[in-house]
């Protein structure tokens, strides 16, 4: 573990990226190195206050800045990224949420669209307490507040599309993206298909904390300063963002209508419960018919998110993607133990 | 406590309900009743071999039978009924899954009519272990078997639907009825807004155990023996299923397409944080997005179910329907204690 | 032709129907027999004036009336009923259309579940030319008006359902029901399969005119004085209604999302274009997908409606229903030369 | 008219995009100029006879290749592009159909994941008679043929896209792109906002003929030799793709579920008219809701597209986009006149 390679990057203003694709990488990484990056908030830390509306301080496409994409020398189509989680913490003492006008699970937006006029925009500040670990709602119009526990998570993780698509960081998709899942935090690794050479993977918008479906359209959003290792799996396919956590298998699909998304993550869990673990495909639908949790992810961005969450001790003992996910905790170990 | 109202009912083979509304009922109650009941399994005790097909041996509309209706006096439209779940024990040492043609999230159904062949048809008999408390999976089509912790609950609990109409067991609505939720299980009360007088409420579809989603549409179906408490709660309503925990709040949505499952669970809990702990309703949509989650129930019933769940400890210390599930528990207790 | 069977039937106000199942019929009918009926609009007549509105003059269930329904002597299960529209005309000079709060497809909706206020409830009475075949469109909130032609339909033709179900009158569904199709128009025949004894057949909700799709949930709402006439083909099944015209096939699927009533539709198509007309069921996939139309019946009501609409002189020349259409074709003719 | 520009393109086999955005463009024209076009079909020609099987002949980017993109001059975010459709003509005497695996309106797909299965692939060549106007279907698997009337269309016409993005040509969206309505055929007028600088449009996958929703996933696909005029509105926004006809106005939506895609162009029809027409927007809504057709365009594609299509005669006599359609019709004439 001598040789560990550690790399920190913050970025200048003018250094995010807007998309997934279609962006110059900002360093040439090796796998197996360890990233000390910085993200912005989604707002690009444009909304500081409850009189910053995001209609007035944001613009598009200027949302969503990731940090990134990074180049990992040797990656192919066809081959997997292991981006692993060594931490994720926040970068500032506040975080951010509001309503955004025409966005969000309980309004008309511009694709479920209507007669209504947006509702209220309104922006509340939380105040983040990193110390004990709690971020605290304020009530804007009652003086109703209490603490919620932090838990820290990015919403956007991702690789370049395939088939020459760039994609806009907002958008969540087989590529990864803004899949907005609560699962995507410190600890876990997370599985992303090569689909251009280098692979060119980001990361930014960091949650403070999420509820499931993230109804309102924006969490608690925080700029992060977060630790990645990112390893390469030659040779080996992933369809779409598949996760591992110690005790987990999770797959992903983003779709609509959500249903779609559901069964997207169910029938992806169901194949590789079957060819992996060398279940009849039929047994494996079974077994994970009922052993299996589906938390949503996000009922809000361009594309709807499920989770599929198998629990390891319930499946035959193998380890997948070579054992990827212990050998990069044991690269955390490493990276925390020189700290 | 001294005049615990205790009834046991077990129906005759031809006592079962197979809708909600449209059914005499098999006994009148006061509020407040306990009731000791027997269900049988969705198959109606059919399938009890790896030989028992559905389609050969299950005919409609006879699937899914229900225990009840019950009367319950003084029930009207308007009023809300309190049902509290006291035990929900397997019946039986077996359990049992099953594929059936053009049924499930995975395949071709029905209304998402497609040209392909329908899936296999197979049987799935679970050893279940009630002293242990685990029901084992036993593959088909191979060797690979594993206990999963038995985890019982009713997939179906409802009341006679409102507008005249009578409704398949085999519905979740608005009345509940096959809402398939896995947080219907012992120690939680469910509320339900009263159609009809007397409200005819009954139960049955037990689950020895379900996965989120039910995939692939049929669960660990088990003969259940239950006891539960029923109250009323006079001149409050209640447009969707709502379930108390110890612990949770809960709201459930059921329609298609999923999203909209998600949208009226969602839409309920905003609304109920505003209107019973006086937050405002933007301030509601803010603290539910980021502290609720979100459990998909079903993804395979006529409509798919959804919920919303919100922990107490993150909001205003207010007892809701007249503190109706804390009483319910002193009922159970007493319950309990005389047995 | 003697003995053409004519039965007139006005029903009192008391006498209506306000669901598909789960009423008793107002008159038991032969096979072949020429119904002349009466059918109120869909708001029972109580909406006459721009002061009327549907939240304060209607009350639920009282919505949609249903002249009838009708039994039909030897109509058993398995067998698909016939029923011919010979005339549809309006009874008055008047009709009338409204927005309602929380139904529509441009509104949140009860299943749609939003945190938007209500768009504003309006009344539009539209005046009808029943000589020159228009209805006049008025502005509420300005001058403009403009004449449309009038074409008069049916939104609902439906028999009791199966599976023991009784369903609201404003449910399209596979017994038909409220599908809220232009295409059910003088001139076709609407093909139901039967699911009780006696078929139980049902009529209401008259329109002057429709756009494809009802936007706003409410047609051009006329009471109808309509001529039809009730076959009945022994042992022929018949799983989503279908119409004939002179000169088209069309198929009907009513489901959500609304891509599944497209799917039920388009698959009915290719397999009735496989098994009436003896092609391939992927000659018939390809076919169809070349010829077809899918004109969209209603985007608003309890299930979406979609027409699959294939011209007739695109098929081998097969008459299907053993010439059902063209025999009640001859009825229609036979009666109009009596009167 | 003296100065009409005419300019012919026909793309080396090199020189066509994949997708919308991210491509050089292959000729800067001026606002006004006719364009006198080759397109190939959406299989680049790879698919020729019935042993050509797409998922052998194929691949993944390189589908639906357009012809473009075109830098407009002048052309700026916030303006319009008027392209005019002076004709649209199969280049060669057949075109061709075929299932693709995972891929249509009546099969499992990679977003609607279920575990059948794909259905058989098989294609279908179709014989064109130009002169005679008409398409002859085969059978594959039986002897059936008959001859469907030739009505040559686009089914792709799109800009770059807004927001950074590159999407692949078998997209439709807001841009444009891969909308698949028989709407788009000669004689119409399509608007489309403008994005970037030069606004880049470009076209292809012509079609013989296509029905309503598109069932199979493909069309009777054709090369084409098509003549348009692109003019260039200044200043005024388009945020959908609109299509206006002699006789009629349109407008798209394009997303999922399909319920959203019609929402779009329902909501865009009843601004317009409310905007440029002077309705007040619920006078706009109740008009819309009673005179509008809604033809399906595609149920297959990334999006699912959904046209509203209003008569003009409907509205008050008020010429749109500065009379361009009447415009362009009067360059096409003389375009005409010239050859």
């Amino acid at each position: 573990m001598a040789d560990l390679s550690v790399i920190a990057f913050r970025p200048a203003p003018d250094q995010y990226a807007w998309t997934f694709g279609g962006t110059e990488p900002v360093a040439r990484i090796r796998p197996g190195a360890v990233l000390e990056v910085f993200t912005e908030d989604c707002f690009a830390g444009k909304v500081q206050s409850e009189k910053d509306l995001v209609s007035e301080v944001c613009q598009f496409p200027f949302l969503n800045p990731q940090t990134g994409p990074f180049y990992v020398e040797g990656a192919k189509p066809g081959d997997t990224l292991a981006v692993h989680f060594v931490s994720i913490e926040p970068a500032r003492d506040w975080a951010v949420s509001t309503t955004v006008p025409l966005f969000g699970a309980l309004t008309a937006t511009h694709s479920t669209a209507m007669l209504h006029d947006p509702l209220p925009e309104i922006v509340w500040i939380w105040r983040l307490d990193r110390h004990a670990r709690t971020c605290r709602f304020q009530s804007r119009r009652g003086s109703y507040a209490v603490d919620l526990p932090m838990e820290p998570m990015h919403g956007t993780l991702g690789v370049a599309p395939a088939n020459l698509e760039v994609r806009s960081a907002l958008v969540p998709d087989s590529f990864g993206g803004n899949m907005d899942t609560p699962e995507l935090r410190a600890g876990v690794t997370c599985y992303l298909g090569v689909n251009v050479e280098g692979a060119l993977v980001s990361l930014g918008d960091g949650h403070a904390r999420q509820g499931e479906g993230e109804a309102c359209g924006v969490a608690v959003e925080a700029a992060m300063e977060s630790v990645i290792v990112v390893d390469l799996i030659k040779g080996q396919r992933c369809a779409w963002p598949r996760i591992e956590s110690d005790s987990h298998l999770m797959t992903t699909g983003s779709a609509r209508p959500l249903e779609d998304a559901f069964r997207i993550a169910q029938a992806e869990m169901v194949t590789w419960v079957s060819a992996d673990f060398g279940l009849d495909v039929l047994d494996a639908y079974q077994l994970v018919t009922q052993a299996v949790e589906a938390p949503i992810a996000n009922v809000v961005d361009t594309n709807y998110t499920c989770i599929a969450k198998m629990a390891k001790r319930w499946l035959p003992k193998v380890e997948v993607y070579g054992s990827a996910h212990r050998r990069l905790r044991e690269t955390a170990a490493a990276y925390r133990s020189q700290k």
